[in-house]
């Protein structure tokens, strides 16, 4: 009995009809960070909130000409009291309020005194177009305007401008919980040293970190035994707003988990056109939706990002994209596919090139580690050719000055 | 009296010769995301640590040919209990240790039953080459072997990866305490609503976020006058093991912590050919280094990227790359510079192509907020031209789906 070939596509679309944002919360501008915004985002003050100098020198009126007269000075926060008239200068420091009257600032290295009694400073200096190194009140922020929409990450400068705009806290998404149910009779817990024929559970560190990453909380349950009882437990109990259960998830005799949901909740969609993560499912049990990812790591990773990770980005608002830089470069090797099959090939890049790394099977999770991203071959390409551009999903998002010396 | 303008190459190779990674410690795996390795990782286990059944299928020995006999079944964690002899074969699922004697599996659908008698199942399947569909032990990771190089920064894959090679903990550096001081009597702080000639602090938010993300520990202390004696006792009380100061740091009236630093402790440099940015610096008090920062919002993110995060990069063992993707793209249109000095020039990506803003001023935050990265054009690069490729840093770490509405 093999498994459906379903195309990657149909499941993709699922996804996107039944995963939704999350409810609504507000939270202060510091728990925001790494959630993306439910609601645009409006200023409430004018930044700057007055007319200033932007640079150190003298105010004056930019219609008079001939020399001024300096009749004060203004600070930060220290504006001068009166007004500047024809024939008159203040001296101003950057970010001075702009003294009444006038509408220019000239730089001080432009500007030469004529007489220097203390009493009756004069100042000769060019004629300046009105407006020149002032930042109007409202330059950079006006009150009322749309500063993000929503959906938007906020950046560290996004946080500043929020806070100068005098926005105090923003709309985000609740935190979705994922149940992270991992199954297999051979796994035991990550920190053990695995007796005979065991190995260590590794995909449960995995998809708790890539969560995570994704602005989800993981709930990460006990390792299950492949025993439908036990399974249906662990699945009832589990009480995320989404679950995750990883193994378990083929057409062999130890597979309980398409069955179970098949009889006793509803197995949507189970096995994709896709190598590595063909065993791949969405089904719901009571109530819950429930993705089946691969036991095997790297197609672990793979369903998980392109699938269980799609609907936790939905839910918290991020969108449907991948997340990771993307970039286009050449392909240095070319890459043989099949026709109606969606390929995750990881790659390795040197000299401006993408590298396909030998093809290793999908429990070889080093292979990951080792590469600086993957291309996905489209189910329409049955191979991709030498020289042709292709976009590489990169896994680092910091920029990477290390070599990998696996 | 004008500012300094030294190469920025120079404050850049002051801070690779002053600023290297803390001491190490180590601490449990989930604890270390984010951070860099001090130290090489070793991986303790074999994964697998037994040969084992790549495919559901037969386990024989390559050798033989003609049919072979059923003579058991292996499941992961439950092995086939005897040896596999000539014309013999064990069913086996993915995962299974391959049984004794066998060295090859062949998968269900090439093989067919010539006999079915339930006490005798006789098996008909092709020759296939030794080690066919069978991880072989050490697959993935070979104990001992070294799987990531210090300055790494985990992905998930690699956690995974270190837990499935029973590693538990690894060296990490301490990580960096910054005092972060902004100065200026125009500033009220995060939250207030600004009286007349007052503006919201939005540089500690932008230093707290940019240290966050570089793996350091801010310490934001309340907003400092511009008054020497302020100026002072704020320094002589933060504790970090780095000072930034934000402000107050060019050569104006207002501008104290250049000569209180110069007087009191060492101002190493002050002064730079860079645009914007020009007015920071580096010296220490009583054995701390301290950073002065320019206090426009701008020039604050550009001289921290490139000089103080610099430093903690170098203190968490990062390395001294800047802490964005960077994508080579071709300039739309000519930027102009200035021979001599170093400009950063905000783009947006259109069409594949890089976008010089519109330039504006170091105090329009929302210039960085609307750019999708910037552009370093050298001070040996008088000008850049259309259509020469670029090197762009992303602001974002995730890819953009949304768009920027300001």
């Amino acid at each position: 009995m093999p498994l459906p070939r379903h195309p990657v596509q149909e499941l993709l679309t699922r996804i996107d009809q039944l995963f939704a944002p999350l409810s609504v919360e507000t939270v202060p501008l510091a728990e925001a960070r790494g959630r993306a915004l439910a609601r645009e985002v409006i200023a409430v003050l004018d930044v700057p909130g007055f007319d200033r100098a932007a640079m150190d020198g003298y105010a004056i009126r930019a219609a008079d000409h001939g020399p001024r007269t300096l009749i004060g000075e203004a600070y930060p926060a220290r504006p001068f009291a009166g007004c500047v008239e024809a024939g008159q200068a203040v001296r101003v420091m950057t970010g001075s309020p702009l003294p009444a009257g006038a509408d220019t600032v000239v730089p001080f290295e432009q500007v030469q005194a004529v007489s220097d009694e203390p009493s009756c400073q004069r100042l000769q200096m060019p004629s300046l177009p009105p407006g020149k190194n002032v930042s109007p009140r409202g330059e950079d922020v006006q009150a009322g305007q749309r500063l993000f929409a929503a959906g938007r990450v906020l950046r560290p400068q996004d946080e500043a401008l929020l806070v100068a705009a005098g926005v105090t806290s923003v709309f985000v998404h609740r935190i979705p919980r994922l149940s992270v149910l991992v199954t297999g009779n051979e796994l035991v817990p990550a920190g053990s040293t695995p007796p005979n024929y065991r190995i260590v559970d590794s995909n449960s560190t995995l998809l708790a970190a890539l969560i995570v990453r994704d602005g989800g909380e993981p709930d990460v349950g006990p390792i299950v035994p492949d025993q439908r009882d036990a399974l249906r437990e662990a699945l009832l109990q589990a009480e995320g707003d989404l679950i995750l259960v990883c193994g378990g998830s083929s057409v062999g005799a130890e597979d309980q988990v398409p069955t179970l949901l098949a009889q006793e909740g509803e197995l949507l969609l189970h096995g994709l056109a896709l190598k590595p993560g063909a065993p791949t499912g969405l089904g719901s049990l009571r109530g819950r939706w429930v993705f089946l990812l691969p036991g095997n790591p790297v197609s672990c990773l793979c369903a998980y990002d392109l699938f269980a990770g799609r609907a936790l980005r939905r839910m918290v608002g991020r969108g449907v994209e991948l997340p990771y830089v993307r970039v286009r470069v050449p392909l240095a090797e070319p890459i043989l596919s099949s026709l109606g099959r969606t390929d995750y090939v990881r790659v390795t890049l040197q000299h401006g090139q993408a590298w396909p790394l030998p093809q290793r099977g999908a429990s070889v999770l080093s292979s990951v580690c080792q590469a600086d991203g993957f291309v996905l071959v489209e189910e329409h390409q049955p191979q991709l050719e030498a020289g042709q551009s292709v976009a590489v999903y990169l896994y680092d998002t910091l920029r990477r000055n290390d070599r990998n010396d696996l």
